[in-house]
């Protein structure tokens, strides 16, 4: 079953019209309309709000527990997506974690090119530490570039007087701008979804002149001592499934308790299709457990 | 008090008198009675016997599942340690998965060299095969070269008749002869308990002309497409790490369900401290939660 369910999730997206690196309006058109397609369930509550200025949505599901926040990154290359449309998954999160997902509508590129993202992710979080939830109450889940800023806001936080949240999920995290894991070539022909053609137009978007190798672009290039507790979770069918492995050697070898998993036969933020694929929920499932295991008190 | 635990173990591995890369018989009997020193609890039972002409020590704890079973593989660079030094250990996994563990004692180098190991390790599990627990019920368990063994011994497996077992779960496994990791000098000064030189020795003693980077010596250049799912916890103050990393790397883009756990300032194989490492305790849980959520039916 599992592996029926698989291919046809690949075949699924070999055939879908989504080109990360295709015209930008066009593709944020398809993007949107691909994975904002399902109806969110009833129970689900996504409301419009801001952070520290930046516009957020805020998904609740029933039972949740007040005292604790997830805070969300949607995926999309830096240039794609959108709060909003990352819905359906970061619901898929919240229920299983217990806690509301607070989904950052951070700004993307090229319009707003880095460091903008990593910018709104702090902002956001130090208004959601001011209004009163401690550090030790609040995990960051991303997927995709959303997991890259997540890495990269971490990061970020080293040079700020704010501390680490609990600890950190990421699914399929793109931490390496400079496109140059084994996997980007050596995966190419079994990912369904990506190519390194196109997440190099994405990073020109991004980065314009910045160094893709610098820390807060690539994370897997920086010094991530003192970071919180990390998931990975990432595909075999991928090309960026060495960025999830780096990720594990850097945050490992700089004293970080990290934990990788990888999945075998399946693409891109696979996570994105629980209940069309056991294995989306058994990951979601998983990475709610140690998001849990990590909150204090 | 984490943080403590893991600088008096620490403290403790610098000032043994154990040298891996000494003379070997004064070392076994340094090996025997540093690691084998703690009583056995009362309620563990431990028999020798044979299996597959091989022989072996079975650990039992109260109240395990007589239907499953546990092969065990203990430490020692291929040329120290025996099934009863890692009683302790083998005893520890056996209680947290409810199953006997079977600790083959493999015939060790210079006497014996590779794949002399490996030769008994097929031996046996054909033999618990053929005694009717079923693949499916059975998992590999094993610790530094142990865990390397258990690596080879699944590759072996793909040229034999025989079946993968459910799972592998590896401490700090020793899988690269060509010790040519960056950890290898790169935690060479925080590792208490291992150097380079001393594990190129015992490389030496095992491998004799055969080549290092021969995928039954070191599993990592192997192409491991077939391998059940697999653990890999290791500490990051071991010069080993970037074998467990690089196991991690091979094992996923070869499409084997993997997760690795880098667990932050312990030692080589620190799941050998439970009770005085909490770090231990709860590695060694996580890993037994592992191998029963693999075992079928």
């Amino acid at each position: 079953m599992t592996q029926q369910q698989r291919q046809a999730l690949d075949e699924i997206l070999r055939h879908a019209p989504f080109d990360v690196g295709g015209e930008i309006t066009e593709q944020r058109g398809i993007f949107h309309e691909m994975i904002a397609a399902a109806p969110l369930p009833e129970d689900v509550s996504a409301k419009q709000g801001e952070l520290g200025g930046v516009p957020v949505v805020t998904v609740e599901t029933p039972g949740l527990d007040p005292s604790v926040a997830v805070l969300y990154f949607h995926g999309g290359a830096y240039a794609l997506g959108s709060a909003l449309d990352s819905v359906g998954l970061a619901a898929d999160v919240a229920r299983r974690v217990g806690a509301r997902a607070i989904s950052v509508d951070y700004r993307l590129a090229p319009e707003h090119p880095f460091p903008a993202a990593i910018e709104d992710a702090v902002a956001a979080y130090r208004a959601l530490l001011d209004g009163g939830v401690p550090s030790e109450r609040i995990a960051f889940v991303g997927e995709s570039a959303g997991g890259g800023l997540v890495a990269a806001t971490l990061l970020a936080l080293k040079d700020t007087d704010l501390p680490q949240p609990s600890a950190a999920a990421v699914f399929s995290p793109f931490v390496d701008m400079t496109v140059s894991g084994a996997s980007a070539t050596g995966k190419a022909a079994v990912d369904p979804a990506l190519t390194p053609e196109a997440m190099r137009i994405r990073v020109r978007d991004y980065l314009g002149d910045h160094d893709p190798a610098s820390p807060l672009a690539s994370p897997i290039f920086g010094d991530l001592t003192g970071l919180p507790p990390l998931l990975i979770q990432v595909g075999s069918h991928e090309i960026l499934l060495d960025d999830a492995v780096r990720l594990a050697a850097r945050a490992g070898a700089d004293d970080v308790p990290v934990e990788l998993q990888v999945w075998p036969g399946v693409p891109h933020v696979f996570q994105g299709f629980a209940g069309m694929l056991d294995d989306a929920d058994r990951a979601l499932n998983s990475a709610a457990e140690f998001v849990k295991r990590n909150w204090a008190g």
